[in-house]
């Protein structure tokens, strides 16, 4: 049976705003809201870190990819230069900072080049943490003084979210890094239990109608999940579940990186010339499938979904199952965020049950919570296991109006060429999680917990 | 005022259909008249390359673009391969042309490496001639007799209309080819005269509501124009005519190359590392604005619309142009598709009267036609004077199934990070130019007749 | 027994400059002497476009070789640059062609970029062709009315012996060309003839010494072959014949190209990224070599002299074969020039009859010549079979001075990285061969007509 | 006056042999002296690592600099490797370092990129130490012992030697890395005096003969300096100094970067595309030339030796001096040597007493010693205080055979493309330092001390 159509055009996802205890603006809140979250926010960067030696926070595996201690010292950047600088009586730590630690802004001036991260020494780890007390103190003096206007409580707001971006990175980079080591090093050894098997997709049917897409309410987004609009879905099908190891194998075992007709044509191309025959991280050891984790190397886990792949995969993947499932694909972001929005309430959604316990072992910083889960949707795992790759590319919203000023090069200017995923991994801060929240990364890119889900059209 | 909304979810844009000669599926169609339009299409490629020298033919500027020469036998491998390899009887003119002459169809075999194309001697112009002759003789032979199945007929039509797409590129891959010549030889030698000023720009608005896109009918196709399908569009203006030179060297005088907020970051990149500061094929001299034709180098008319931008520049000239409009932005292909089927009957419509005289001037091969307009629209321009950039990504239609075959290679691999164009340039055969009709190219690619139309979100 | 060594410290070759009858410098020779070989060398490269259609004459296939119509442009450019164009009367044929047809030379000016010559159709082959007839117009006008002085006399014949060297790159950079189309089609169509069986390679011993290296005497020569000096050779044995195929191949059985202790560094990253197996146009069929010649691809002659090898392999195959013959080694330029100056009289010097069949046959403009042999040396196909790869890194002789003004440009300015080849091939205009001209080329070039022989140092 | 041409074809440079203290071949030399010089050396390699931070000892800034703490761990692996993991009794550190620290060995098996010598954060700096000790616990114990054959001290000689270029190597590649940073930290702070006023170049003169060159008697050389042989030299002069900052900026004011008929055709396209305008780490501010130096930047010294220039700079500047000094050039590596062999005895040789202060504050772990020359030289700053470039390709002598087994791919598998320099700069060791040393780079190496000695051919 077919799910009833629930939205009306107009409609408000109340359940998603109240849900998210963390999505409360500062402006308007309690001050004291907005110390405790400051405060735990910049301290999970410097937890996220503390396994670390001064060398493991120096690396840069590709340009794409940033050292830890960037990643430390740029969040602290942005809020000296958004928050602090115009402030009355603030003393830059040094001055030559806001050159060196300028990732994009081209409104705040020149960048140092990204490509070269890894070859500061200087300011060193000591230093970058005396730079972040530095900031912290003059940021939350200011705050119990009350002297934030409304607007720089705003900033402040988009200066944790991004901070809780960078925690991701800062994971994900350093998965990336480290495995460029032959000797494989852990971040934090852990042990690992099996998932349990899974059972077959099930499909979860939409009726056609007009929905209303992208952020409305009290809670915090970026401006790229804005206006909320209104669009048609013709009627689809959603997975219940994401795609797993032993199906990806699957595909694999079928000639899947060997087959052009399966591929976009770049997609060939780029599985041709990277010589790529396996999700990223995966070997293949006296027949047995392995994996590298923040956690060192581990035997693929049949029942776990299938993680580290790119958008090229993930769209060939479900080119492949079409074979097995008339009209499978993956579905548009406004199907995902449709189909999140008007599930029935399930136990195990978010709080990871079925959640990939590989995954979550990378990442013991994150413990999967347990109990009531935030959002209620027939699917499982939509939140905090891997990113849903959909086969929208990312474009501004219909009214779409980048902040002003230099915070209007957040997102905007990112708007070409590259895939919008959705949900959230086992790496995304859980505060940092909503169903309106639009990812993107270029559909070659592997080396976020990316992975599967698959959408179809009835025929 | 605003324009009625007048496409119920699942109407039927009939007058497309009919307006259209050219249009008809030869399945089912008098064997004459498909007789006459292969004649007609095959003649016209010959007479493109007619004033051409063999060297001419010969030349690729770059890896996008490709000789005339292997245009001409491109488009006869395509007839022989998709339709005559299997006919009874039939001997191949070179069995080793199935791989020299294959441009990108993994499912028919290896491929001769694109970038090459220009290190190809022989088979030389003359015998080119005679591979081109004798595939027509086979198929026509096959014509006259009757022979071809309904499943033929409908490749003999998508391999005239893949032609006819090649006859574009054979003029803009030439003018490409031509301009690395630091002498500058003109493809014919014309003369010019200067545009009317033209009207400052109008607004029409259109009302919110769901339309039906895509292509539906009798007439022919590609896969990708399909399946027709409802989409929601809130509410929009269009600009009645497209950007000017004159409007552009505002932009240009305003530091619009100097300045990145004006950028997407891609965009920004790519006129850094190109260094660009004007349309491709344009100098300064003098103080005046020069731009390279295949007439020769002449002044920029400031009253044509500006052409040979890409969609970065397309994309910076709209944000710029918000600070006068606001609002203002490229349009969504959807609003693009609407706005042209909805509009009022309009003389000079496609007609070419407010057409650009000097790009037309550029083709005299296709003389622009007299008269009645085929299409009734109010936007003046919207077809065959530059093919208009809109800001969708190239993405599958809800429903999309490609092609069975090989020939489900023609457009489904390529949706992935390029930019949808609309309407047809002066160098676009008139008969292959339909409302529905999806054009794509990447972002940074200027060598297309390619130009702007702004559209606007009401504020 | 060993050699006498015979050469006094500045003793003259008095043998080479007497036997070579076009080495004579124009100044001072009778105009008729001049016309006549003027025109002899001009005819010479149209025979060689002869066989070729305008498209064959447009191809470049990688940035260092050029088009045969671009060598016949600027071969006449440097008559024109260099001798008429500061002629009283002298009118250009066009001025833009100093610009397009500038090779190199800075102090003439800006060039066309090198990569892109291929890119050039105008002026086209018939263009090309009158061109040239003006410049030889012109220029024989002025012999005949003996209006050149000494110095435009010695251009002359620097211009003369420039494009004899453009006519030995004609026939390699259009097989070069030819190669790049899968086709494999023939520049003339030719019958074979196998070699008769080599005899094992005979050490010729060269006692220690003081030797003069260099030019000496009223022939022509280039300026990088002076000045002639006094260098001291350690004792060493000379090859009396170049590696052949059938040997070359024993070390590729042995693992030749697989085993890096033989290669230098640079070497071995070049097999690696390159994945060289065999050398240039060698392909593998039925347990058979073939390989591709201009007169198509034919079976690999076991006799013959192995061709088409890099620097680098031919320093790979003398480690290689040091296990066989202890202290083998590549010969330097100056043991090599030394050897072939004392050798004795040699019936089948030069006049081809050891030579290489098969590549004689790819090059029927330039038959062997008969009978009395030019050189005597005791050293088989020292000349006009294969160059031969020397150790010597090309460098200026002690005393070294780069001609005054533009030509300075001809050779000084390439003395970095590349090695010396010396002897001639079956390219080469036999009128252009002697024992001090000095070959040079980048160690992975391999699309010259290169071969390998040994020296020894005794142990 | 021409001084003495004193060398006859096979004597023995036997003042060097005998001065050189630290050139006694362990084989043969008390067990305690070895004991001694490999505790001194490997202390000196932390010593200079001693002043940086974890995250200093990490940076790569180029594949061709490796990071400090690589260099600590690759010649800890050259001993290991080539010492002790034959040695019965002995447990590798960590038996995958053979993969991650072999630098280019091929017979020792496959290396890690080289590129990416960055991005190995472990072992970290604690590890590595810790490594160190290992080793050398387990070398010391053996030494002690006596359980090291002939030919093992002989290979522990090579292993201190390596060590010792790889001490120059961490300066010169930690002053790029630390270029890198906008910055510009110090290594270790220190004052600066200027350079007394130099005396203009006086010229030296040596008569033509038969001259030995290569390393002779007793004490310790790499294989590349062998055999002793015998070369013929014209007649010619050598600057008794090298050019000073002030002579280059001469050359400099005068267009030197801006002209290329003063450059080599690979130099003048390097000039090009990196826009060099002036040696490496220099900065033009307010008129006055400034240099990066491992203390800082300070301003260039006018009466210092020129440093960080590339061969192409150097060649550059000698055909431009040639301008005023009629034959100027660079000398050869046989003129260098000859030179430095036959000078008389001086003073201010090796002492640095003319030598580049500033350079000399650069490295204070390696104070300019006091007091009796070492070599006994009219030339004065030959050694230790810049590289000197020479004309001459790197290639083999006559006669020359690597060594057997994986360290003869030490030196020889480099002999392309590169040039010699001879010498020693302020950063090479003093006890490393030797007449017949050959050090090695490619033309357009600028990150070593490197410099500029005119030569001259008399006309």
């Amino acid at each position: 049976m077919t799910k009833p159509f629930i939205h009306p055009p107009s409609s408000e996802p109340a359940t998603f705003a109240s849900a998210n205890p963390d999505a409360k603006e500062f402006a308007g809140a309690p001050r004291g809201e907005a110390l405790r979250r400051y405060r735990q926010v910049r301290a999970q960067s410097l937890r996220i870190a503390a396994p670390l030696s001064a060398e493991d926070c120096m690396v840069q595996s590709m340009e794409d990819a940033s050292p830890v201690r960037w990643h430390l010292a740029h969040t602290t950047w942005f809020f000296e230069t958004f928050l602090l600088k115009e402030q009355p009586g603030y003393t830059a730590f040094d001055p030559r900072f806001e050159f060196l630690f300028n990732s994009y802004y081209n409104s705040v001036g020149e960048q140092y080049p990204r490509s070269k991260r890894g070859m500061i020494s200087r300011p060193n780890q000591q230093e970058t943490c005396e730079y972040r007390a530095h900031v912290d103190r003059e940021l939350i003096g200011r705050l119990e003084g009350s002297e934030l206007s409304t607007d720089q409580q705003r900033i402040l707001e988009i200066g944790l979210n991004h901070e809780q971006q960078h925690q991701e990175l800062m994971l994900t980079d350093l998965k990336h890094a480290l495995f460029q080591n032959p000797l494989e090093p852990a971040y934090e050894e852990l042990t690992f239990r099996d998932h349990n098997a899974v059972d077959a997709i099930h499909w979860i049917p939409f009726e056609e109608g007009i929905v209303s897409l992208g952020h409305e309410g009290a809670g915090f987004c970026f401006d790229n999940e804005q206006p909320r609009h209104r669009v048609f879905l013709e009627p689809y099908q959603m997975a219940d579940r994401c795609v797993t190891n032993a199906e990806f194998i699957e595909f694999m075992d079928d000639g899947g990186y060997e087959r052009p007709e399966f591929w976009l044509s770049a997609g060939w191309d780029t599985v041709q010339s990277n010589q790529w025959s396996s999700p990223l991280y995966w070997n293949r050891e006296n027949d047995q499938w392995t994996q590298y984790t923040l956690s060192g190397r581990v035997p693929v886990d049949s029942q776990a979904p299938v993680c580290h792949v790119s958008y090229f995969e993930a769209d060939a993947y479900a080119r492949w199952a079409s074979q097995k499932w008339s009209g499978a694909r993956l579905a548009t972001e406004a199907e995902w965020e449709h189909a999140v929005c008007t599930g029935e309430p399930s136990a195990d959604d978010f709080a990871g049950n079925w959640c990939d316990q590989l995954q979550a072992s990378e990442l013991p910083v994150h413990p999967r919570r347990e109990g009531k889960p935030r959002f209620n949707t027939g699917l499982s795992g939509a939140f905090g296991n891997v990113w849903q790759w959909t086969s929208s590319h990312y474009s501004a919203y219909p009214g779409y109006e980048a902040a002003e000023g230099a915070l209007g090069e957040y997102n905007g200017k990112f708007m070409c060429g590259v895939f919008v995923l959705r949900g959230g991994s086992c790496a995304t801060p859980s505060g940092h999680i909503r169903p309106t929240y639009r990812n993107f990364f270029s559909p070659e890119s592997r080396w976020q917990f990316s992975g599967i889900r698959l959408a179809r059209s009835p025929r």
